[in-house]
């Protein structure tokens, strides 16, 4: 008998942003192999049989080698279980599913992605203010803020970016953002363009700060502070509502 | 007592991608307004004795103005009643929230937004792809194909959607993805990039066929069909896993 995996999307950090087929797969799930998850309150939807394996940096051991994430993913699948990869967020965004996905296929594992609650959404929401808007910013964008050295990744569009009517959304991002920033303003953005940063997304010390991508800047420059974070910039990152 | 207005997220069609919070304030709510949703399993969740009010067009009676929505979510929260405004996919993305708010501020009267699964999301998990990839594909980006005149719109940011190396997702698009497309290659992209149409996502006929931009332009000038879709185009729409 052959296992299956299931990629299930946990969203940000509150246990009430998942969905509803993030939670039955949880409960039916064999074994749970999670990484980077602040909340226990989540792993806790898991039947209380379960095998619940950290595999991430958080879970306080050193960060697994991703070769060794897909082997266990397979070996797990081998013995015919249902085996649960919870990914933060939506899986499909900045969750490097590609690796584990294409050691499932050399493997000749079956599997599927729940999709879920992505930061960004979330950041907004608690802002309180949409991600877009229907006549001057109908486009939003997503990047990450670290490649896998945790750089600024060097071949990002900076003219897609530095675009006033898009809103642009930075994962992982504090400790680039001044970097980008330069690049930003010498692609012509103004400085002034109004930023959000929004920490510890979906626990008790949840902030949201209003203020411009050089203010911004200038702050993560001395302080990137402890908490994870998505910034927000753009003209709809200026709401105050 | 002044109401409140809980702005819900439900999803794109499937009521197992509603969060726990979107359910836990829909069994709360006194009075659900809604539009544009083909499944009654998502309302399904509202208590029974709750208020179900359509405003959508495709609840079986012409579309009401946007004002017309305005001053009913300002009069049920008057009363003193828990409202929720369902919305489709992520209420920030596309949700057309901005006027609803506006009206909500003026009134003086309270709100939130439960953030949810957004369509594009939906449509790569569907496919059992990501919607990034480490290296290779660090943007994504959502576009709307209608602006409020059901055309494309004129001021999109045609080099930023013409990068190959982003992935990009084109809302209520089937119709101007032609215009589009010519607008694409002539910005220097290839006829050929892969494309993906995913088409009534999370309801029993839902399809995912992989095209490539200029074919799939040729195919909707011909016939657009009578199902909501999203489209999907970038490098990474060619992975077939």
């Amino acid at each position: 008998m052959s296992g299956f995996v299931s990629f299930v999307s946990a969203g940000p950090g509150d246990p009430e942003l998942l969905t509803l087929k993030a939670v039955a797969r949880l409960r039916d799930a064999d074994v749970v192999l999670y990484d980077d998850l602040a909340s226990g309150a989540i792993l806790g939807q898991a039947r209380p049989g379960a095998s619940l394996v950290a595999v991430g940096k958080r879970a306080g051991r050193p960060s697994a080698k991703q070769e060794h994430v897909n082997r266990l993913l397979v070996d797990y699948a081998a013995t015919g279980v249902r085996v649960v990869r919870l990914k933060s967020g939506d899986a499909g965004i900045f969750g490097r599913l590609e690796e584990e996905i294409e050691a499932l296929h050399q493997a000749g594992v079956g599997y599927e992605i729940i999709p879920g609650v992505t930061s960004a959404c979330v950041a907004a929401a608690t802002a309180g203010i949409p991600l877009t808007r229907r006549h001057t910013s109908r486009r939003v964008q997503f990047i990450t803020g670290a490649d896998v050295r945790g750089q600024l990744p060097a071949d990002l569009n900076w003219t897609a970016l530095a675009d006033p009517d898009s809103t642009t959304v930075v994962y992982m991002g504090k400790r680039t953002f001044p970097a980008l920033v330069t690049k930003l303003i010498e692609y012509g953005m103004s400085p002034d363009t109004p930023a959000l940063l929004a920490q510890s997304l979906g626990h008790a010390d949840e902030t949201i700060a209003r203020t411009t991508i050089a203010q911004l800047a200038g702050q993560l420059a001395q302080d990137i502070g402890p908490a994870t974070a998505v910034i927000l910039f753009g003209a709809l990152a200026g709401d105050d509502r």
